[in-house]
C-alpha cells in the first residue's frame, strides 16, 4: 500500500472508516513534522502493532507560548512524506491551521498538577495546548493506540493522565528516546543548532547520566543528585540551564528523597535553541 | 429486546461493540436520573433515530457547586429503570461514582465564553463539570448522536461548542422543552417543590412568554424586554429571581439590541429550590 496524504478531517475519517470496515486496528503517531529517527522508531513500533498507521504532521500553534518559537520551528513536509513512505506508514494527515482551528478555539483541556512543574512552569500554557490538540486528534482519528516518545516524558505523563481522566479508549504507547552518538537526544529542534552548538548539546545527556549514576550508587538526596547534574552542565559555557529536576515518574512532582525509580529531567538553552532531555534512574538494589 | 443495565465501563463498551458489529448506530441520552416526560421525549426521539439507545443515569458530583444541592438532588433508580424500559431504551448505564471517578479528577474541559454568563455566573464551575462528564461519556459510549433538552439551553450551547472545538464525532440533537399544563418546564428538581410552590413556579414561563411577546411585537431594546419579564416575576412573592437575560442563541452572550432571534432565559428560587427556564423569541417579520 502506498502512502496516502489527507489534508481534511472528512477525508481522513473516510480512510479510517474504510480501514475499520476491513477489521484493521488504527495506530496514531502525532508529530509536528521535521521528522527524525526518534519519530522513525514510533512509526516502526506502530507498524508492528496496528493494521493502519497514521502519522499526523501539524505544527500546533496553541502549544507555543512564544510566537518566535512557533515561526522558527522547523518545517519540511516534502521530506517528511518521503520519510513516512520509507517507514511503511499508510496515511499522513497534514491539515492546514484552518482545518484544525476553523474559528477561535474556546474549549481547552486542562490537565492539572502533572502539567505544573518543569515545562509547565517555563512554558505557560504549553501543556494546555498539547492536551487540547491531542484530544482533537484522538477524536478525529479514533485510534486504538497512540505513540509518543520518552524524550518528552512530561508530555507523555500529561497525555496518559488526560486519556485516563477523560476515558479516551486509546492505549498510550511510550517509545524510548533515540540518541546521536554524542548522547544528544534526537529532536526536530536540533536542526536549529550550529555544528559547534551540537557538540556542546551532548552535555545534557552527560549531566543526566552523571546524576543517574549517583542515584544508582544509592544517593537518596534529590538535592545532591541535582547538584551533581548541574555541576556537569556548569562546565559548558555554551549551555544555559533552565531546570534540572528529580521527579516522580508518574505524576512528575519533584521528590526530595529518592526511594524508588525517578525521572531526571532537564531543559537548557544552547544559543537561541531550547533543548530538553531526561532519563529514568533506579536506586541500587531496586532494578 | 429487554432493558439491559450496565454498571461498569467495560460492560457498557462490550454492549456497544456488539451493537456496532451488528451495524447498529448508537444514541446516547445522558441524564442524572429522576426521569420525567422531558427525558421521555429525548428517549423517544433517540429510539426513532438509532439502532441502540443508551440512557446514562449518573448524578455527576463535579457539576454541583454546592454540596447541599448534590446531596438533595432527587434519586430514583428503580423507577428510572421502569421508565426507560417503557420507552424502549436498550441499555441503561448507571455507574457508581468510583467507576466514573476512580481517583481525583485532575483533567477538566473548559469551554470558555459560552459558559460565562447566566448559569456560569451563578454556579461557578458548573459547566466545567458538565463539559468534563459529557466528554467522559462521549469517550465511554462513542455515540453517533447525543440528545439534550432545550430546557438547559446554555448547557446545550456549551456542549455544542465543546463537541465542535474538540472534534467529537457526534451529532448533538436538541429536543424541545416539555411543560406541565401550568407552563412549568419539566425538571427533576420539580419533585422538591411543595404543591403551593409548584403553583407559583409557572410564573417563570409566564414571564418568559410576556417578554417573548414584546419581542414578537418588534421591541428591540433588550432592557425593555427584560423589564417586562422581571415585572411578571415581581408579582409572585414566592419567587426570588436570580437572572433574566436576553442572549444570542448560539454563543449565549447578552444582547442590547434585538435584531434577530434571541434566547430569553431566567433562573429563580422557589423556596429552597432553584429553577431555570427559557424560550426562543423572534422579532416581528423574522419568522
Amino acid at each position: 500500500m502506498s502512502l496516502e496524504v489527507s489534508e481534511t478531517i472528512a477525508d481522513l475519517r473516510a480512510h479510517v472508516a474504510a480501514a475499520r470496515s476491513r477489521g484493521l486496528s488504527i495506530a496514531l503517531v502525532p508529530t509536528m513534522g521535521a521528522l527524525h529517527e526518534g519519530h522513525g522508531r514510533l512509526m516502526e513500533r506502530a507498524r508492528l502493532e496496528a493494521g493502519l498507521v497514521i502519522v499526523t504532521v501539524f505544527v500546533n500553534p496553541i502549544q507555543f507560548n512564544e510566537a518566535a518559537d512557533y515561526s522558527k520551528y522547523p518545517r519540511s513536509l516534502d521530506a517528511d512524506l518521503l520519510f513516512c513512505a520509507a517507514r511503511g506508514v499508510d496515511l499522513v494527515f497534514a491539515p492546514a491551521i484552518e482545518e484544525m482551528y476553523p474559528r477561535r478555539q474556546h474549549t481547552f483541556v486542562e490537565v492539572g498538577p502533572v502539567a505544573d512543574p518543569m515545562e509547565g512552569r517555563f512554558r505557560p500554557g504549553h501543556f494546555r495546548g498539547v492536551a487540547t490538540v491531542v484530544a482533537k486528534l484522538f477524536n478525529i482519528v479514533q485510534p486504538d493506540r497512540a505513540y509518543f516518545g520518552e524524550k518528552d516524558a512530561q508530555q507523555l505523563a500529561v497525555i496518559r493522565r488526560m486519556a485516563e481522566d477523560l476515558n479516551f479508549p486509546v492505549t498510550i504507547v511510550e517509545v524510548p528516546t533515540v540518541r546521536e552518538s554524542s548522547g544528544l537526544a534526537m529532536s526536530s529542534r536540533n536542526r536549529l543548532l550550529t555544528s559547534q552548538q551540537r557538540g556542546a548539546a551532548g552535555a545534557l545527556h552527560e549531566a543526566l547520566l552523571a546524576a543517574a549514576h549517583l542515584v544508582s550508587l544509592g544517593e537518596s538526596s534529590a538535592a545532591a543528585v541535582k547538584q551533581r547534574g548541574e555541576a556537569v552542565l556548569g562546565r559548558y559555557p555554551e549551555i544555559r540551564p533552565e531546570y534540572f529536576e528529580i521527579v516522580d515518574p508518574a505524576d512528575m512532582q519533584p521528590v526530595e528523597t529518592i526511594a524508588g525509580p525517578v525521572r531526571i529531567a532537564c531543559a537548557a538553552w544552547v544559543g537561541s535553541t531550547r533543548l530538553i532531555d531526561n532519563v529514568l534512574a533506579t536506586p541500587a538494589g531496586r532494578q
